[in-house]
């Protein structure tokens, strides 16, 4: 088996909403169909484990979210699609890159560094309260998740550049400790693609409880998207599209054509109420046959799992034989 | 099949010599032959990972090691004598323990602590410089090393005495957050066990260098034996037992009355060169088959490996199943 052209993960810590349709599954389920590539996606359970300690929400969400690629067209019989928990030479490997991790690389890292900031910007004595050692240490676990299958591209947002450097640096120290046996990484920013504007015209995220949930029914959907915050302007009064939640939202879905023509429709007054219902039905046209699937898939768990175990073969023909040589590198085989 | 009664480790990372064997093989092994106790002995090569980074060495280790205590009458048919990276579930569970470990427990950790010391002593910029992930966080492994078995007692010294409480810590924080799974283990400090002299009469180590090897020819056994550093009485000058290492390593291995005995001729002024032929002829005969036993293994390490595969084998009857309930608790399991 090849090494991994291309891997992206995504945590199961809630329900998927359009934010993670637009800025992470849509582009993968593009590159999944890619036969050129060798593409990976998995649901990072174990990443889940820092953000929350609720063990029904965790299973909910993967089980949503795993659905929720299918249903919106991930090849999985091209590509590898798996849980990593499903993967046991994960963890593995993470012991042994903690091994030789610098501590002060972990000290650097942004997430952890801004949770220090918040103790000492509220004066706790100690500025390690309430973090964990998982919150501390993931970017290793994140490393092990890329060195596992030796991926050559990982597509991360500008606040996961730092992540992919610290893989790079924990990979270059085990080749020049042990034997040359990872790849460095490269970092592939995505800069085209969309963060999608929630409800109040921030980013879309299920921090804010912005978001639109991908697949709620029809009528909901309609309800959350005439939620969406404008201004006062009333009809026929001429509208900036620029500044505008909805037509953001439109254009992430739309053509170039079609968002040109929504934009005119703005500078002559297009009333709100008509730019939502629009909008409604542009996305509920998209959604319509995905959300059929998806129901079906949420209805059949069995099928979902049956999907991710043959992903997890699939992996695993590459990570079994992979940290065997990883084991024997560093000294761990058979005596004889 | 049974929670561990009794656990214990070593870390593969030199050549057994005599205060391994008074300190710890010997008690061991008579454990072993308890038939009322569920004892697992484990080498712990994960912890070597920390602590060098030369394959060979490690290996060469974990045979001599592995062969020593099969060589000293460690019942492994009957207790659980195992590898530690032959049990996947470890490095699993490690992972599920670190992401709810407070960062602030590993910050308080000895060995930790220690190391920035000598950074501040010598004035580094850095408090963390040459300080690894493996070093900072090895307690969170320790404690799944105890708790994938849910080892009742765990025999350490002094020194480790902060590590099960760390574990007991992590134990009771799984259990409040998710499940009541794990067993707190009690710390069984060993008071009786003998700490050997060395060469120069501190403490026998590795790090010292000042080590007798278990297992060296006949010949080498007594050039080393020879070696230990006495003072300049002359023989029939009468000598004082209590502060001579010769007596003390006499003491560790000979029975009370031998020791009682002896203890009367150094008041008689038994001469340094008579004491320590006796001492080497002591220890020579305990080790004679026993050394035999281990040159045997050494040429023979495939009969090790099946002996510890076999050991993982009885290990994971219970960590496998045991996982599986941890990953049910956590939310890790089918979707269906």
């Amino acid at each position: 088996m090849k090494n991994a052209d291309f891997l992206t993960g995504i945590t199961p810590s809630g329900t998927p909403h359009l934010g993670n349709y637009v800025g992470a599954i849509r582009p993968a389920v593009e590159t999944s169909k890619n036969k050129d590539l060798e593409s990976y996606y998995f649901l990072a359970d174990y990443h889940s484990l820092i953000k929350n300690y609720d063990p029904k929400l965790r299973k909910q969400s993967a089980l949503e979210i795993a659905a929720a690629w299918i249903a919106l067209g991930l090849d999985y019989n091209h590509c590898v699609f798996y849980r990593q928990s499903d993967i046991p030479e994960i963890p593995e490997l993470t012991w042994i890159l903690t091994s030789l991790t610098a501590k002060g690389l972990m000290n650097r890292a942004h997430a952890y560094k801004a949770a220090v900031a918040e103790n000492e910007e509220q004066e706790n004595k100690d500025p390690d309260k309430g973090i964990t050692m998982g919150l501390f240490s993931y970017p290793v676990l994140m490393a092990a998740d890329i060195l596992m299958f030796n991926a050559k591209k990982v597509p991360v947002g500008k606040d996961q550049i730092q992540h992919l450097e610290m893989t790079r640096d924990i990979a270059a120290r085990f080749n020049h400790v042990y034997k040359k046996l990872f790849i460095l990484p490269e970092v592939v920013v995505d800069e085209t693609s969309s963060v999608l504007s929630g409800l109040d015209g921030r980013k879309m995220s299920k921090s804010y409880n912005n978001y639109i949930p991908l697949f709620d029914t029809q009528k909901r959907l309609r309800k959350m998207i005439m939620k969406i915050q404008t201004n006062s302007l009333g009809p026929d009064e001429p509208k900036d599209p620029d500044t505008c939640t909805l037509f953001s939202i439109y254009k992430a879905f739309a053509s170039e054509s079609e968002t040109l023509e929504i934009a005119e429709r703005y500078r002559q007054g297009i009333a709100w109420g008509t730019m939502k219902q629009e909008l409604f039905e542009y996305i509920d046209n998209i959604l319509t046959e995905p959300r059929k699937q998806y129901e079906e898939l949420i209805k059949n768990p069995s099928d979902i799992d049956a999907i991710l175990k043959k992903g997890a073969m699939k992996a695993r023909e590459f990570s079994v034989p992979f940290l065997e040589k990883i084991r024997k590198a560093i000294g761990i085989e058979s005596l004889s």
